[in-house]
């Protein structure tokens, strides 16, 4: 089954919509601290891989889906890079989709080069991809191509949680929209004759961030057949009630990522890490069902 | 010395204004076709990283820098990685300035990690790096600092040369500009603060690709301290008149760059592909200073 199929599937059986966000920053835990483990970057790579693996094996049955972050593994030069590769197949091992979140982009063979790397077989194979589309609507064909042939996804970034996210995406045009608005309707238009899984939805969604409650809720309606990847939460500010207005009347159609507050918790070994990281899934899980509950 | 006063020195020393691209696509060449080497992927980037070492070798006096497109490196999984990371090494020995063309760009400490990867020391590090500035101009900042601090580049992608780059970068606003002017205007006025090399230039480049030569010459006078860095010569159409107006009146400020044309030409082993690649980036190399020559 392609990955917003499978993925709604998943949201329903375990009733969660926590994407695990993995962002290594090694220094930030004894376990994969360079300082502890001598500076040596095969080491630190594994113990991060390590560390993550067992997140996600103890996280397994509470999470939606997980979403790697690839600047962190490629600041970890090539050994960070290997542990992608790990984490990836731990993930696919253990029915989680992956969502890889690089935002790229470029143009004609260069995206079909990403799409390559990314969204099909290989050692950097994901369930989807985050991209950016300030290049046009063309640079994003080989990736839906792709996304398509290998029952893959693609997220592409629309409204941003940081501050600064307003000064290209929230320019006014002279129609009157916004940027981040037109985007969301030559997306919306590109969906029309997409294949929809069981729920209506395409592998084209989006990135919406959930420090801007006002713009989640406006666009859930403006991309009404796309999931909405939605960061922001927790460390960056968003709230469960905030991200309640990216979900549809049925509770799908969205995941709720966040990393550092589910991540990187006290802990002095690996087991208590992934145990820790585990009650914090289930208590993102809850708040936000319960934030959904309370829609009604 | 700084990033953009290397780059100037070497194109005054040689009278070069040519970026040699390094976009390895191995099934095109003989040499390192994985039908040729067992699909063995280790073998695969092994023969791209020796035939792109050679090529660089051959025309190191005759390019002004090179401009390594990561898509490529990153299809071929983590032997592609480390092929990259030998091929930045084979540059810096070498002294020829090395882009890192990844298009990258996130928010906050993710736009940090990604300027660690490329923009420090490490693995990865390059002279620049392309970036997008969809996600705001802040996130530009964490890139600017590490450049600042390593004394790197950035290039930010402002026009590109496909077919679908009016779609969002030539919308036009309330104020009558269009999209990418705006972003323009925004990088100019980063630039007034910024550290300028002896010909008036900041570490704050941008992209504007050969095709749209009306824009290229506009964005030449917005961008005044900006080196140009102008893809889609050659194979994608660009013209070395089409390039000139991206050029100030002292033939600097810019440099024009080849991937396909210059790299992927016949040959059946690496000397012969390495001095074809070399009179190639002469022709280039001559090309664009006879249109230079022909503005007076």
């Amino acid at each position: 089954m392609d990955f917003v199929g499978r993925l709604h599937e998943r949201i329903v059986a375990i009733d969660s919509r926590v994407c695990l966000g993995i962002d290594p920053r090694p220094a930030l835990s004894p376990l994969t601290d360079p300082a502890n483990l001598g500076d040596d970057a095969e080491r630190v790579a594994d113990a991060v891989e390590a560390s993550f693996a067992a997140i996600l094996r103890a996280s397994a049955d509470t999470i939606a889906c997980c979403k790697l972050q690839a600047a962190f593994f490629e600041a970890m030069g090539v050994p960070g890079l290997r542990a992608l590769s790990g984490l990836l197949g731990a993930a696919r091992e253990l029915g989680i989709p992956a969502i890889l979140d690089g935002k790229r982009g470029d143009i004609g063979s260069t995206a079909e080069a990403y799409a390559r790397a990314y969204l099909a077989d290989g050692g950097f194979a994901a369930d989807a991809l985050t991209v950016n589309a300030y290049l046009g609507l063309d640079t994003l064909e080989p990736f839906l191509d792709a996304a398509l042939t290998h029952g893959r996804g693609l997220f592409v970034v629309l409204k941003t949680s940081n501050p600064g996210s307003a000064d290209l995406q929230d320019l006014t045009l002279a129609d009157g929209r916004m940027l981040h608005q037109v985007l969301a309707d030559r997306l919306a238009d590109r969906a029309r004759d997409l294949p929809r899984d069981a729920n209506g939805y395409t592998a084209l969604g989006v990135v919406v961030g959930a420090t801007y409650p006002a713009a989640l809720a406006a666009l859930r309606k403006r991309v009404p057949a796309g999931v909405l990847l939605v960061p922001g939460y927790g460390a960056q500010g968003g709230t469960a009630e905030d991200v309640a207005a990216a979900f549809d009347a049925d509770g799908l159609g969205a995941v709720v990522s966040a990393s550092r507050s589910l991540t990187y918790l006290p802990a002095t070994n690996v087991h208590d890490l992934a145990a820790a990281a585990a009650a914090a899934a289930r208590d993102m899980r809850d708040a936000v069902n319960r934030a959904l509950d309370a829609r009604h």
